[in-house]
């Protein structure tokens, strides 16, 4: 068993936080995460109350924790009691400034979890008072900024020793195996997020078509792009892309933004269709690089056991070598 | 002491290659590494004859290896042959197809070592007889693609255990330190190719205010370009960017390759100049996101000394926590 900060501070038996991935990680997913002795957690995304709802009931009785997509939550700002209400194991905030709803995590006693892409914004998320930041590498799938996880996650590192130790620091972007969780704990991590592995899992609120899809690619087969929030009409900050699979929506509007705002309407309409029908063709599917190391869609509590078990079996020697 | 594969195949202390930076990385820098245990370039680079010659003089009697860009030593591959002349330890390609290269090293007896930014690349090179390939992900300084180091070493990995188990895998990008060693190792390479941190050296051919410049920035002051050779009227494929710091030339002309056109031979002269003065403001600083671990400019046995005895206290144990 692999014991760190993370797992202490959390009592997990294994270093593992599931991505609140909007839309896609609801409360089977997450529950199933906790249950395998990781920390689940429900994709609050772009806070839609009636889903955040069911998705917390789905958990049942497991000790899981919600996600928020944090400028959407600022014009929302009343979902967070809502997830409060169900006294989640933490809070989980990205892609924006975490500090307005610190106050209120602190009153409740609930753990601020921060994501960030920069070594700027995980300073800021550190002066906010977040408990666990989370050093997102660009190679992620879904939302995200460009920065490598291989080079963030030792500067956090490095910074946090020297400025707030006692905050825990947490590798995501492009971690889908033991190797992946290994090598992050080289890097000085305390534990790592996973998504598109966990995505790509029985308990996935996703299509079977978007799950083989990615199951069929490599990791050159996707790009960050906006196209799929332009698309969607969504007033993302600029400097967030989502990462995709490549594929006819991303290869005609990628680099013609003009042309899609000509035919914003038409597009929306044929990208929802696509979305509702869960089409890897006509919408998008959010997965990131690691999509080159899935090639199936078992069981969360299999996956979990797979990472855990390769990354023991490296940790205790098993790598491609030997120390003389 | 660190064995692998690659330490076993080319006698080495330390499993690590030395990049072979164009213009920077001369034969005083590739014997250093040598000398220090682990396997030092010169970078060859555009192909410039009497430099070569000169760097090679340099380098004495170590042990080293030449790199070119594939793509420009096929428009003078009478430089293979100079190279070859001086026995070196292995020729490095990068950017290009390296197949036609393949039999005159094969007929020399002289290992040919691939690095590639996509697996796609990686099939090839192996296609090619590479005995080493070098996977280099875009966290990389100078030139290279987006894919990201944690991905696309496993990935390859995977896919050589598969088809060409005897081809070795070298990781590259991002990897600065102990840290960056051990976990690559973890990902299944055989050993590491260290740029930006050798760069940082006494023993560079770079000028003390691009160091400084470098030494001063976080990874999040670095930028994925094509200015710097659209100012040089290089004529690399469109695919390859290079990682620099980000400055004034990259705020004002990253976007607007029109203007860039426009204003081309004025934009020329005054990158030249500032190239040869070595000023970091009006040309560029070739640097990777590592930029944010370098903090000063030793020797590279020291460097080499800091990241194998890091390496090693990490794989014996030393990461941040325990197996139970």
């Amino acid at each position: 068993m692999i014991e760190t900060r993370l797992t202490t501070r959390f009592g997990l038996d294994v270093p593992i936080l599931s991505a609140p991935m909007a839309m896609a990680a609801g409360g089977r997913l997450a529950a199933a995460v906790t249950r395998a002795g990781g920390l689940g957690f429900i994709g609050g995304g772009y806070g839609d109350p009636a889903w955040l709802e069911r998705e917390f009931a789905q958990a049942g009785n497991a000790a899981v924790g919600c996600g928020f997509i944090t400028w959407k939550l600022a014009e929302q700002p009343e979902l967070l009691e809502r997830a409060l209400e169900h006294e989640p194991a933490a809070i989980f905030l990205s892609f924006g400034d975490p500090a307005p709803f610190a106050p209120a995590l602190r009153a409740a006693g609930v753990p601020l979890i921060c994501q960030v892409q920069t070594l700027r914004d995980a300073q800021a998320a550190a002066g906010a008072g977040a408990d666990v930041i989370v050093a997102q590498g660009g190679e992620a799938g879904g939302h995200g900024q460009s920065r490598a996880t291989l080079t963030l996650v030792p500067e956090v590192a490095d910074w946090l020793a020297g400025e707030a130790p006692q905050t825990l620091l947490v590798a995501a972007g492009g971690i889908a195996d033991g190797r992946g969780l290994a090598a992050c704990l080289m890097l000085c991590a305390d534990g790592v997020l996973i998504g598109s592995r966990l995505w790509a899992s029985r308990e996935c609120l996703v299509s079977d078509a978007m799950t083989d899809a990615a199951i069929a690619a490599t990791g050159d087969d996707t790009i960050r792009s906006s196209v799929m929030d332009r698309a969607r009409g969504l007033n993302w900050p600029e400097r967030y892309t989502a990462r995709v699979l490549r594929n006819p929506v991303t290869e005609r509007w990628h680099d013609d933004p003009e042309g899609m705002e000509a035919h914003a309407g038409q597009i929306a309409a044929a990208w929802r269709a696509g979305w509702e029908a869960g089409d890897p063709e006509t919408s998008n599917t959010f997965v990131g690089e690691a999509a080159g190391l899935i090639h199936d869609r078992p069981p969360v509590a299999e996956i979990m056991a797979r990472i855990a078990d390769g990354a023991e079996a490296l940790l205790d020697g098993g790598w491609n070598g030997a120390l003389r």
